[in-house]
């Protein structure tokens, strides 16, 4: 197996030949815009990854690899216009760029590509990848959906939000590392192996990025920090802090929840001392932990060499300790 | 092969059962809302005669014939943002009666939900529908997006506004066609063939659609008659009246086009006199026949029985006299 920088390189190279040249620009030249915004393409890397782990020579994975890519693209061009997000990587979101027309239509096109990339396939894997895929694609529109819901309800229970990150997010990371393995042939056994070990990963991975953005450093966190605090969004954080405050205190909370200032300095400093008075903070981190020691339970559970787990443990620590 | 209604009520009672009780209530409320607001399923019926003309049970294409229906019907609720249309058959469209968000994330499930249809047939069959669907899914879109950019052009030639329609709206009723054939087993001429008679035929159809707009009764039409005028849509009858007229003449139509009167009833005769008077009108029906002939043409052309022939010649002029 090469090295995580190696898997990054040779995808972004091959991203390069896509969608080149396509007509008509208006159409294609937001897809090509988002695509090469850059990001750490950790995806696309899982999925070479495991086609490795297999035994199978991971040039056979980029189409599939780039697939995810683009998906996972797609799903950020519609997400940032429902979100009315300005900003994506430090650039403009490509409805703020074009507009909200053209982030619908490229979206859409995005979503029929990323099934294109499988046609090189021979049938039996092409139907395997599709079918994941589509699982997988409508588990992340639920995901949206009830992040959306979440928003306008004051009831919302820790299973709801786990269940909702784990579509949102999580799905997408154990797919991209199943679909490595179908490439590769794997049995259905190991297939599913090396997506549990991705979406328990993948849940970790969002939980840990609620507690950061509360409580990360500000210099290598890449978003703002404070920034779900000053959105209200009820994340784990919020859902624990709830959970174990008293009456008085959890009314104060909501009330700060329920507040938009100009300046945010301040709440977002009382926000945090309740999170960590009530003993959220150290509950999220205990629950980052689970579901990191799981993703690697079942690492460990998985039928290939030792010499490969410890690759994939080794980039699942670093993920967690977000170097890279 | 049983009559059109026939199909039309199988099809219509297969659809009942689809994306029943699943959750988010959210997400899949617009879906069926949009799927249940009526129509003649002309799509879907094409499917089930097409894989019955290939001597297939027309059971079988159900499913195919449903994903046809899904896409289109996502292609209508992304459309109607884009077009910021309040109303479609008569009824609220799905940005209206919920928001924008909600037509966005529904319509991304749609297409989805359309690939997912294909599920049920062997891995051969599912390819080559996967395939025809994402080559039109994504000519649907490029059409869509040649009309947006034709908005804002004054240069559109007779022969881009024809590829428009061609994706836009004529390559889904080949697709519809051919998708038929596919789960038939026919083998790849004959997808062809039947491709090529369903493109042609919708071609027809769509400039028939232009010139109904203008033309036709208000009491038959279904439509707003003088709405692409209102619009100020750059249609074939526009177009070939741009390429007829006399310089001044042609002035005065632009200037037609360049203004949006509260009622419109004037605007409308005096753009219909420039359509009759240059010629274009005729030129239009002509156009017509010319697309519709082509289908027929394609239609001898075929390995299949005068019988079936005759039945889809029928059709074919029961849609051209809108019987249908």
């Amino acid at each position: 197996m090469q090295k995580v920088e190696d898997y990054q390189r040779e995808f972004i190279a091959y991203l390069e030949g896509f969608s080149k040249d396509r007509e008509p620009a208006s159409l294609y030249d937001p897809v090509n815009y988002i695509l090469k915004l850059g990001g750490k393409r950790l995806r696309p890397v899982l999925t070479l990854m495991a086609s490795e782990v297999y035994n199978c020579d991971y040039k056979k994975a980029l189409d599939a690899a780039l697939s995810i890519e683009v998906f996972h693209n797609f799903s950020l061009v519609h997400d940032d216009i429902m979100d009315d997000a300005p900003l994506r990587r430090g650039q403009e979101t490509v409805h703020e760029k074009w507009d909200i027309n053209t982030g619908i239509l490229s979206g859409d096109a995005m979503l029929i590509m990323a099934y294109q990339l499988f046609e090189n396939y021979d049938a039996m894997t092409f139907q395997a990848l599709a079918k994941l895929f589509s699982k997988t694609a409508l588990e992340v529109c639920e995901g949206q959906q009830y992040d959306i819901d979440f928003e306008t309800r004051d009831d919302v229970t820790i299973a709801e939000y786990l269940k909702m990150i784990e579509y949102k997010t999580a799905v997408l990371v154990g797919a991209a590392m199943q679909m490595g393995a179908i490439v590769a042939n794997a049995s259905l056994e190991d297939q599913e192996g090396i997506y549990n070990f991705g979406k328990n990963l993948g849940i970790a991975f969002q939980l840990q990025d609620d507690y950061l953005d509360a409580f990360g450093d500000p210099k290598t966190f890449g978003k703002q920090v404070g920034g779900d605090i000053i959105e209200n969004k009820k994340t784990y954080l919020y859902l624990k802090a709830i959970e174990f405050l008293s009456e008085e205190d959890k009314i104060q909370l909501q009330h700060l929840f329920g507040i938009n200032p100009t300046d945010a300095t301040d709440k977002i400093t009382d926000v945090k001392r309740f999170f960590l008075s009530s003993g959220s903070a150290d509950a999220t981190k205990k629950e980052i932990e689970k579901y990191t020691n799981k993703a690697f339970d079942v690492l460990e559970s998985l039928n290939i060499s030792a010499d490969k787990k410890a690759v994939l443990k080794t980039f699942g620590k670093e993920l967690m300790n977000r170097n890279v």
